[in-house]
């Protein structure tokens, strides 16, 4: 057995079932090493940025972690931008990146760089394997690191000599089992005289493994009987939603209107969620929403038990069960007119129950975010770190965590181009995603940024810069290019049609809706 | 006037005359201050490895800096790759990396990480800006490290308070001007002394800019004085030929025949060039193709002026001037078989005279370098640092530096998909742009580096990570997604039309070939 047999071996007895490559010559072992581990399902990603962006919509929907393979530096910094928002999501994530022999390093041959330099920004664990011995180890501590509450991406580099060293073979070390720590009742009893106190000036915030719809149900429970306002974080990675779970807004993106929303409030309590931070700084305004006189409690950080905790501060108010409203069909839209709001009522009039709707619509997004409240209930998966093109690779990751289930990718023209190539992925696959293109033709949130930065008159280099008209791009052609079949929607009778028949549809179908 | 103001100021006084960009929110103001600097020409990509990679076209073209403008970690990390190709091929450039405002970063917002470690590995100087007044000399800075010979990519980061603050008007620091050593005539006598001893035990191996047509001219003057062989560096950043040049063989790639070619040398004399060192380090292999006997001589390193360097030397030599050949037309071919062969034969034969070839072929570009040996005189700009995805970037980039020259992009499939958005740059800025595809179908490369580590018979994992057949992408329905006219060739009759009509047209167009 070699180095990279080991390692397969132990990450497959710890569980990992999925693995996203884009491999080079120096991963050759680790990809031989897959022929004989068949637990782990190999998949071909035609770029990085795929493959990380996979593992991510893969760890939050299955709360266990993928492997990617990644070749050198260059490899792992194609996929950086994915692994940004996967440590922002908190999902586990074993990454494995080959390197050159040991003894080869030296030389400085082209494909040379600092992997560790690059690695450590957006990993919350990095290594560089020693010996073809320690590999095993190595892995099994890497996916320990992974799975430690609240989870984050691990990078293992692998030196080529040390995957092809030769080795006794020996059982795969333990990974260490992850268990989020439970918040003591006394804890719990003080966050209730708090929020007891503040009454309507508190807000709960809710976050992390608390937007299950669990969590969500205690701490609707906790909001009825306090008043306190409860709010989702803006990003979450997994939001619960739908018929019979409780919906909360999210904080806005824009400070203005985040600042609105803490105007009067003294008591923000957090439970799995942080701190709330503007996405951007402005002029004039601070980092964060609330006010400085606003008094911080947490209930439970990203790595407790948040659930638990939500349900123990229920039950320590005494609160009652509340009901989740009316659960009526949202409102299917007809006729020839087709933007944003009659794209959310489609999309959550026929959305199938237990869809996974990967969120990247960015400025598309928010009439159906109104419309889905009481749509078949569902998860939707968010842009955690603010690195546009995760929705499509996201997608199929969570298409092949959950292969009963439908998954929607409600993406954003401008940041679906980045990744584009996981269409390819999709189609290879057969996997059951339906991909909905908002086609506005601009990087809109842009365009309002110039704005707020006081450009009201765009010259010739910001349009030229913020405008993605000229010439259009043909998402239905592009599709068709990487084998996955596609439409296009320019009426909501249109649009109607060609959601039914996706969802009717086996495997991956996109729709270009002209916004 | 605001900072970024002054940065833009100071690099269209520099001379920097192109600014590829992908920007956020944090890069408004780099953005509306291309409104009022109409000097440099403002040109999107979808995607930052396509601006990154034509910021490395232009420099290899220009020898000069283009400007880009990423979005903080992220967006730099999606141009990573081919900013390392862009530190191999020593090329100047000017990255300006949006970040948050100073008084926003301790926050940790969702987009806040580490932007120099991230830099660090594929830049050659970084800096984060503190002030707005000092922007314009921070600029100034960057452009000189930038063009410091050989060259290399510099990175400012500017945070965005940094580029809003209001400054007083001054004019733009000078930049330092880039002057390459002379190499000292006793230096150049001690060479010829040297390789006159050595005579046909010799390698003189031509680099950097000694890969112009001047530099060419004086290597084979003096490897005809001495009968040491010529050689050219493995991948060089810009190599002259065709007919009137001479052509010279490279340092092969695989290590068992780049040993084949130094078995009997006892002298390498380094003109532009390093110590060749193997793509990659296999077992029972060494780094270096070169024996351990073989003495190793700098006659000019990649910073001198190696034209200078060889000139001299082959008048120490008093070697005379060379024949460079017949001057024959390569042969057009005809009929229906198509492969490698006659894509290179049809494509040598037709490229019009002053043709930028990127040649991003990997496997399928053999036959076409040799065939171009005596082509109309043409630049070949290789892939200096192994990552893949720089050849359609860098023909945008090189077509928007020499707008009156034809761009042919010779460009494998696999490597193609990881920047095809730069299609779609090609057809918004009217680029004359022939984009030849090597369709395969599969890593090629990759199959055969299975073979070489010892998987004659690869599994079905082996097979799924190097296989691109199922299913096979249509390049020609994603060029036209992207806005560029496309056919395919399965004949060479069919190949040679094509070729001609892109040739005849004015912008870009693609060919699929069906290898």
């Amino acid at each position: 057995m070699d180095g990279a047999g080991s390692l397969m071996r132990a990450a497959a007895d710890a569980g990992v079932t999925a693995c996203f490559a884009n491999p080079g010559t120096t991963e050759m072992q680790l990809v031989a090493a897959l022929d004989h581990e068949r637990r782990i399902r190999p998949v071909l990603g035609l770029f990085e940025g795929v493959v990380t962006g996979a593992a991510d919509g893969f760890a939050r929907m299955s709360d266990m972690p993928a492997m990617t393979i990644l070749h050198l530096g260059p490899g792992l910094a194609n996929g950086l931008a994915n692994l940004h928002n996967a440590r922002r999501a908190d999902s586990p994530m074993l990454n494995v990146v080959g390197d050159h022999a040991t003894w080869h390093r030296d030389a400085d041959a082209p494909l040379t760089s600092d992997i560790e330099s690059l690695a450590g920004p957006m990993s919350g664990w990095v290594r560089t394997a020693r010996h073809a011995a320690d590999l095993a180890a190595d892995t099994a501590e890497a996916l320990t690191a992974a799975l430690d509450p609240p989870g984050r991406p691990a990078t293992l580099i692998v030196p080529q000599d040390v995957a092809w060293g030769e080795i006794e073979s020996v059982p795969s070390p333990e990974v260490a089992a992850a268990t989020r720590s439970l918040v003591p009742p006394g804890a719990i009893e003080s966050v209730a005289e708090v929020l007891r106190r503040s009454g309507e000036r508190a807000v709960l915030l809710v976050g992390g493994t608390g937007c299950r719809r669990d969590g969500l149900l205690a701490a609707a429970r906790v909001g009825a009987a306090t008043g306190a306002r409860v709010l989702v974080e803006g990003n979450p990675s997994r939001l619960e939603r739908g018929a019979g779970v409780p919906s909360f807004g999210r904080v806005p993106y824009f400070p203005e209107q985040a600042a609105e929303v803490f105007e009067n409030i003294d008591l923000l309590v957090l439970a799995g969620a942080t701190d709330p931070v503007n996405f951007f700084g402005y002029p004039d305004q601070r980092s964060h929403p609330r006010t400085e006189s606003c008094e911080l409690v947490n209930l439970a950080g990203p790595a407790a038990d948040v659930i638990h905790a939500l349900d123990g501060l229920a039950a320590a108010l005494d609160a009652p069960s509340v009901s989740t409203g009316t659960e009526s069909v949202p409102e299917q839209p007809s006729g020839s007119a087709l933007g944003p709001g009659e794209l959310g009522m489609a999309l959550a009039s026929l959305q199938p129950e237990g869809a996974i709707v990967v969120d990247e619509a960015i400025t598309s997004g928010g009439p159906y975010a109104g419309a889905a409240r009481l749509a078949a209930p569902h998860d939707v998966l968010a842009l955690t770190g603010g690195a546009i093109g995760y929705g499509l690779p996201a997608a199929v990751g969570a298409a092949i965590a959950c292969p009963d289930r439908r998954v929607i990718a409600l993406q954003a023209d401008g940041s679906g181009l980045y990744t584009s190539q996981a269409l390819w992925t999709m189609a290879r696959e057969g996997l059951d995603i339906t991909v909905v293109i908002c086609a506005n033709r601009s990087y809109r949130i842009l365009e309002v940024e110039l704005f707020r930065a006081g450009i009201t008159e765009p010259g010739p280099a910001s349009s030229s810069l913020t405008g993605l008209g000229s010439p259009a791009v043909d998402w239905v052609s592009l599709a068709r290019g990487y084998g996955v079949g596609a439409v296009g929607a320019t009426t909501a009778d249109e649009l109607v049609d060609a959601l039914g028949r996706s969802f009717a549809t086996e495997g991956p179908s996109l729709i270009e809706v002209a916004l």
